[in-house]
């Protein structure tokens, strides 16, 4: 069936254009977008690859994700190439970020190792390993959004712009929200940095005591200079947004894959209870096969990005509760500390949520086989009912968990027990 | 099938209703309710709506559930409407709600957080969010009604008043034990408060005493003044029956929902291993479908609360746990205590295996299913086998975890670990 | 099916009795044991009341399951009546039970209430509970077997002499190593305890420091003579071997259920990949339904002796492990203690594991309807394979978990994470 | 089926040997070997038995699996005896393990018990335990060989010396890798007992104290003599190998199923959405289901050795994990120390993923049953689907869990929580 879908695909384009020029679109998208501007530009046809595009453009401002064509019209334009500047920067930041690994691993191994002090190493080696997974990920994209583009265009299409938009406008708003809140917790990290660097001033220069305290990994091993602050900074900046960023990937992620799974519900909503040919419940099925397969192809490329993602929230939720319980040397101290920790609990919550949504929503349609009429019942419905039912539709974490709603409770329910745990020791010695 | 249920429903009303008055009943309650007073008023009909007629009255003394026709026979006559006095009273009730919880969030930061002095803020928080979630409830509840009604109407029905009147019973002896240990609970509060109030007397004045005592939030931040003092007790009562109301809210409704799904099971029971026609199963499988879809519609309407409802009592209990090691002041603290702390546990008891019966009451008919002869195993019964086996009919969390018997056994078992783990702490603390 | 069984009964009976003599016998017992001693009371039918005859009768040697005709041919023979003198007897041990739980609540509720003062409540209140449940067992006990019996005769019936004993030798084998090793541990127990009170004597009467020390529960209230200590004794004979029965009976009932799965089992192994007609899988499939009933009954009849004896098991499991960390006083005392210590776990391994395994032969049937060729594949086989793939068949404690390989798994790992936690915690405490 | 199978195999046999002699060479494996070395030798079949051939004849120079014939061409010439000279070696390990144990026993019995000095007794324990269960092993091996040769003939053969040969590439590098770095560990684990020898010398002799560190259960009870220091030298060095080797043999078994799973596979991929007949289909379940039951048996006879390779294990990750909070004595400490941590946990993991892939591999059919066309799903596909679904096929550990990808997550999420308790402890402690 995906064999001969590229046919498809033109008959499904067409009849969506308004216009009736389809087919050539995708040859010259250069011309199209600057002749039909007016109308076209401000057309969704609803695809994936579209809704992606800004929040891609942004990631790419941050050397993630090095891949040309991300704002084109149609996924066939997306290129990968060594060569590209964006691949080069790509390349260059993970050098940077190597060197800057180096020296931290440096300074762990010459201080004392504890739980909270591997703290920057894990999250400087998270970072790391993001960002090459990302450019693996940026080679496979054109294909990824090629499967992605022709799958959905097999789906039983939305009629209005309104319902078209709806996932490009959660996509954005997820975007949005993430950064801004990310923007808000990195200010106050600087601002808790310069009272704390003014409380226990090393030098006379403020700036300088300023660096050195937020990037003492470099000025460990190496004497003070500005451009090294800089690049300290520039590095520390880069990765505050490529941390935030995992989560706000595997979150786009996610909603695009629940959306074509609500686009396929939304059809059968639509015809519930009524009687309908065997040839309905057996399209519906194959598109359904076709979400699930590219759920499966999504969940191998990402699914390393999700586990990294997972574990490195997780350790810094531990890590946060435990120091919840020294006291603050001061109020902006205490600020930031509880906006980052509610910051991380609601991000982890976040990615959690709307991961899982996929395993919701790719559960529905049982809801609607159940209320097929008995004259309707056939090979087809029953197969269908008996596929869902038996099959784990998810995105995980290399496989090893599924992200559904119960993760979230026996994940919560874990953190709170060591909690328990912890505050039950701590007033104990304090007695 | 639902679409068309109005007509059915004439007609099943017609059966079994004596005088033949069915349609025109619905029209007339108020008339009806005079005319026939005598005999019609003592029949059952065996609806849901009936029998928590009593329950939703006592709750809109305490400004839950401001809904109008609660009494009525039928449940058309439900009407919600914000300019309703129980509406006003409920909004009024919450405003006041509001200023208790500022006042207590208030105190609360100005002390030092631990997990015991959150205690009553975690304590107002989700009373004041059961209150508004009530609210909300109360504006689905005459559809939620007019669906139940629906379904229930469409069940095989008893045959005897003792049988219709079961599930009404059952729900009003829950109501009935509830309120009267709550009741007790309250008492004996009181009594261990004046105990310390008395002890420990700060003014002369014993009232005063133990007013400052019970509303320590109110006069932390305002003077004393017996207005305020009686707002404050008042405040308490109400508090303290809408916190045991959102368990006994959840009991009523899976109680409900059980007792729906026994009706069929019932049914099923009489023909159990008997060659019975294609239709016969057809039929109980929608039946069976219906009440499914009402279980699931009911637990989106009361998830919230049952989450609310679940996770205070958790807390309460590790709470409790935690202070059953310290030493109480006087008896009155001790009988308090310990009969505070077991019907905490048994009313969460009681609010799971209520929950928990609806799922294995889904189950039964699979029991049946099994005992179908070879000769009557027909595609209808099969499809209502794999159904009742491949779906999770249960209350649930949020979706977060279900309410079955097995989640009763790791709460269970965390909590008694933790237990272990908190006594083995102080006896190794004293050695 | 089981509608009209008491006449296949019959049939059956006939066909496996030597003589003919099959429904006389029923009505006959007492004449029928005389004359045909020599070869008949050495024949055996295999049926599970033939096979526990003994064992009960040893459990009413010690006011436990008051049932007349437990040694009789047929179940037919079983009767119980209040006004037995076994049941006046039970009855007459639960009282005497009751006043000794009573001194012991009152000695623990004078003392400090810690985790291992209640050890001697919670054992006597067990005692009494399962004395209780062992009395309604007992009431219950004809039915049940005449339930079985009429379900066994239908089941494909073993062959030779050698097979049909086998079970009834588990049976008696479980019975004498469980007996033999509680005597051995009843015995250390005596010797340590003399030990104990030679070594601190407070009067000069060594018999008397040891029924002090023994029974120390009454003592703490009446005075010491020598009629109280006997019955003290007496007392502890009994629960002792009450502590044992239980977990005895719910191995027993276990081998029983499983036993007669692999009766079944072992006639589908003998058909196993053969074409047979659609007309033995459908009598297979009864027959299996039947059993699963029959399991179901029993477990409704026994699981709250089974979920008694495991959580008195786990108690006592982690009250030895707990003082496994204080230091012996004597070398009796260490040898009785990791005695006792190993018999406990080894008697909880053996109640889980002959439990699990009724779960583990319901599931065996899959395995040979794997291997039905493709051209006796029916909608028969499919209906048993689905039945036996969606359906939990286990016993259970009180349907909270059922008793399976995978449950033995996280108990262990739940008490070796609970002794490592409590082991580091006293090599802390050293340092 | 399988029953008839030596038939079918010789056919097979005839079918892929490129010079028509399959039948014979089975009875001239000897002349074969010399005639048609040349080219035959380097020709792989492509079977279980050929790959492990290597492997089992390293086992066999350290006293495991004495069976003849592990190098032939052909199962049929495997043979086990009582009288060969290896398997008298073996018993002969094993009754010098068996005194090495006693000794181990009795110095344990005379210090104090605790976690870290009970230590070698549960190393020695499992060694022993290992060696006898290997020694059943080789009894069965021969038989087991047989059947899975004649499973792998029947299944869908590969086309390449490529692919035939990726099996026993597999298998070799695992073994390579194994080895080398036990090899690595079990020298750096003599570099620090010298160095700790040589800090606190008893004696003058630095080799005597080498081995009073390294032997110290031998002269705790006799006196120092250079053959008694060989004799335990001997045994360390065999003790390591098995204990890497249990191991090793449970990757190569997972290795050997999953490839069979991964053949069949491979098949159903190069058909995958095509029409294909009702015998394909019927074809491959019936493979399938072999391979099933193959897996069974394999799990029956490994499985105690997988449990014990399991726990022992856990077990020393434990001990390392706690012994990870001292301080080391020497830098050679600390290298060997963190070498073998990493090697244990890496040496766990690759076991668990091995064997989780049975698993994985076992599942994926379902993968290509789900893209069947609609026109050719047949009562043979759906009974395949219902199968896999079904199912549970995997190693497990004597059945008490199954060895897949989720076992592994919540194995490490019980060690982290574990060592996070720990080293809050610690810190808590330091305080």
């Amino acid at each position: 069936m995906i064999g001969h879908a590229p046919n498809k695909l033109t008959c499904q384009c067409r009849a969506h254009l308004p216009f009736g020029c389809g087919p050539n679109m995708r040859f010259l998208p250069k011309l199209e977008q600057l002749s039909y501007k007016t109308r076209e530009q401000f057309m969704y046809n609803g695809s994936f690859h579209e809704a992606v595009g800004s929040v891609l453009l942004t990631a790419q401002c941050f050397a993630l994700m090095p891949v040309r064509g991300v704002t084109a019209k149609h996924p066939s334009s997306l290129r990968f190439s060594w060569r590209y500047v964006r691949t080069c920067c790509c390349l260059l930041f993970m050098a940077s970020m190597l060197i800057n690994l180096s020296l931290t691993i440096y300074k762990v191994l010459n201080g004392s190792i504890t739980f909270n002090s591997i703290r920057p190493l894990i999250f400087k080696s998270c970072i790391f390993l993001v960002c090459g997974k990302a450019l693996s990920l940026a080679r496979q994209w054109p294909d990824l959004m090629m499967k992605w583009y022709q799958i959905e265009q097999d789906l039983p299409q939305y009629q209005t712009q309104l319902e078209k938009r709806r996932m490009a406008q959660t996509i954005r708003m997820v975007m949005l929200v993430g950064m801004m809140l990310s923007f808000a917790e990195h200010l106050l990290s600087i601002v808790s940095a310069i009272n704390y660097a003014a409380f226990c001033n090393r030098t006379d220069d403020p700036i300088r005591n300023f660096f050195e305290l937020t990037n003492d990994e470099i000025f460990y091993v190496l004497n003070y200079s500005a451009p090294l602050a800089l690049w300290g900074k520039l590095q520390n900046v880069y990765s505050t947004f490529i941390w935030n960023y995992m989560d706000i990937l595997v979150m786009i992620v996610s909603i695009g894959l629940a959306s074509k799974f609500r686009q396929l519900n939304d059809n059968l909503l639509k015809f519930k209870g009524l009687h309908m040919a065997a040839a309905y419940w057996s399209e519906r099925r194959i598109q359904y096969r076709n979400i699930c397969t590219l759920c499966s192809t999504m969940d191998d490329a990402i699914s390393f990005i999700t586990i990294i993602s997972f574990s490195n929230n997780l350790y810094f939720i531990c890590v946060q509760l435990l120091r919840s319980l020294n006291t603050m040397p001061s109020v902006a101290h205490t600020v930031y500390f509880y906006f980052s920790l509610f910051f991380l609990i609601g991000r982890t919550l976040a990615v959690s949520l709307y991961a899982a949504s996929v395993h919701d929503e790719s559960r529905r349609p049982l809801r609607y086989l159940r209320c097929v009429p008995k004259e309707s019942w056939c090979p087809d419905t029953m197969r269908f009912a008996e596929e869902i039912t038996s099959d784990m539709v998810a995105l995980s974490g290399m496989k090893f968990f599924n992200l559904t709603r119960k993760l979230v409770l026996s994940v919560a329910g874990t953190i709170v027990t060591y909690e328990l745990v912890l505050i039950q020791f701590h007033e104990d010695q304090d007695l």
